[in-house]
């Protein structure tokens, strides 16, 4: 808890004070002024939020965190809890999507099991960090104690701390757990906060009847859970996952280094909209990658007033909005260092 | 006009017999079915137009033509008509977005002089292939004859077919010559058709007046020139650029080749527009790579019934968009062959 208070108190907002000097440099490029649109709105925030009119472009990471949750017993899902274990090794093996897009923009991927019931031992590339062997069923009492939160949460601060070391320029968020679009889609009707209805969705495709018990599941754990829906902290705790701790915290340390975070999709929203909670400043260090085609997605989105860089009616999640965004956001920094201006080029202004 | 009927004649429609094939792998992969929605379909797209269930990627490679307008004389530009030259050698030192997107991308740009009034003698790296010192002014009378239009059609048939012949994969669209917003708009509103104000707009960035004078030029040129709008080609030359016929050409060279185009914003979305209605099935190799915030290419779009790529309020031309888009292509294409299969990672399916 120490660790997750320093944190906390160490991030800070954005130092507008270079804008002016960062949107002057975009005007000087050989380009009519604002002509690339969101992409020079990306390269202004990427400035802003690592303090430099002159940024650096350095290697990539995304963390993609694994977790289970005890909820699946209630039948959320369309795919059985034995896919959390075969889809990490599947990843550590670079068959998942988001080794192919990672590799594709050019970031390393970084497997983490922060709540896998499966021991996953053998695991060669798998980052140890097992919390617990999955949460509890939220729609019986709480996911998880507060301090096995706040131990996730921790585990993504230290994460975004040794990438700082590291010299990670940007980070991306990933999960992956089967059924963990239902404890999102609580914690986001928790902190948002919305109608449970409207923020729920098919996750990995269950049918109309799945629908109407999942959402009669996410009602019945924010009732038995009710006492602890008052703090960020301890709603996250009973209804979230360690996987979107993991995130969380991930998001929080970020911040504290001044590193872009890129927010992949519903998963990961949720554990950003948690880290915004505890912190409210860390919503400036976030680039929300994609539109998820997870119905929640577009609800959350529109409440928490955010404009995504791709909508692609993706809904997989580990990571895959994130790193597609990525290469977006680095083409957006190239733009702002590498075109010639309007003065370098000898190219006339407009009449 | 013999090369330019050849290749009509070699258009094909897609042959939709692998599409059962290509979607059953698709299904395969380690997601839930779907999930990574346009992806998906981009992959599928790139399969059924290179005619291959085990697609492959090679080089790629933007055009970006550029030529003059004579309707510049009517005002029509923000910019002053010096900047076509400028920036064609801005393009070729590297420092125009076309060359840092594509770079990022990891494709190659080839700028083709079609019709810039400047001679750009001393111009290293450009491709000349001049039709003439710039279009006549369309409100006055034809922006060319028909024979130059199929010209510069041709030139870009001839490009895509060196493509095709040097191995390359994919091909992107691109402009450079100022004015040319207004031809474009001319074409859609002949083409289309649609009202003249449903597709202008302020291209580089022109102020009230200048964009009701803009329509006014444009419902002027398509009157002067009414009796050449019974035929596309027709069209084209009275009231189109030069440029924009090389795009043309290029869309219905590629088609030929069955190479898959990536159209770019504005201007390209006019040159294939044509294309299109110079022979219908060319639609079928088009990836259109985004929606342009110049105004009128909601309205293509939409009367066109695209869903485009991106969105990114991007209005800057060159093939930017082409560029991004491009990758997302090519990652799409390695999802299709470089995931791992549910039976070859060893992954349970849908309960």
């Amino acid at each position: 808890m120490h660790r997750l208070k320093e944190i906390l108190k160490s991030i800070k907002p954005l130092d507008l004070s270079l804008e002016p000097a960062v949107l002057a440099h975009l005007d000087q490029l050989t380009k009519p002024p604002k002509s690339l649109g969101r992409l020079e709105d990306l390269a202004a925030r990427y400035c802003l939020i690592t303090g430099s009119t002159k940024p650096t472009l350095g290697r990539k990471k995304i963390f993609t965190f694994a977790g289970d949750h005890g909820v699946v017993k209630e039948g959320v899902s369309a795919y059985p809890q034995e896919v959390t274990p075969q889809m990490v090794r599947n990843m550590l093996a670079g068959g998942a999507a988001i080794n192919v897009l990672a590799k594709h923009a050019g970031a390393e991927v970084a497997v983490i099991d922060i709540g896998v019931i499966d021991p996953l031992h053998d695991a060669p590339g798998l980052i140890q960090h097992k919390v617990k062997a999955g949460t509890d069923n939220m729609a019986q009492g709480p996911a998880m104690s507060v301090e096995e939160a706040v131990e996730a949460i921790e585990i993504g601060i230290e994460l975004s701390a040794a990438a700082a070391r590291e010299g990670i320029s940007m980070i991306g968020t990933g999960d992956m757990g089967i059924g963990n679009t239902t404890p999102s889609s609580a914690l986001f009707a928790a902190l948002l906060p919305c109608p449970v209805e409207d923020i729920t969705g098919r996750g990995t495709g269950i049918d109309d009847a799945g629908l109407l018990k999942k959402i009669e599941t996410i009602k019945k754990a924010l009732a038995v859970n009710s006492s602890q829906l008052d703090d960020p902290l301890k709603t996250l705790a009973a209804v979230g996952g360690l996987e979107i701790a993991g995130i969380c915290g991930l998001c929080l340390g970020a911040a504290a280094h001044r590193i872009p975070v890129v927010v992949d999709g519903f998963i990961s929203s949720a554990g950003a909209l948690a880290a915004c909670r505890l912190c409210p400043s860390v919503r400036d260090y976030l680039f929300f990658s994609h539109r998820s085609e997870e119905a929640g997605h577009a609800t959350f989105l529109r409440l928490f007033a955010v404009e995504p860089i791709l909508d692609l009616k993706m809904r997989l999640g580990e990571g895959t909005g994130a790193a597609l965004a990525m290469s977006l956001i680095e083409a957006s920094v190239k733009i702002y260092n590498d075109m010639a201006t309007f003065a370098s080029a000898q190219v006339s202004g407009k009449e």
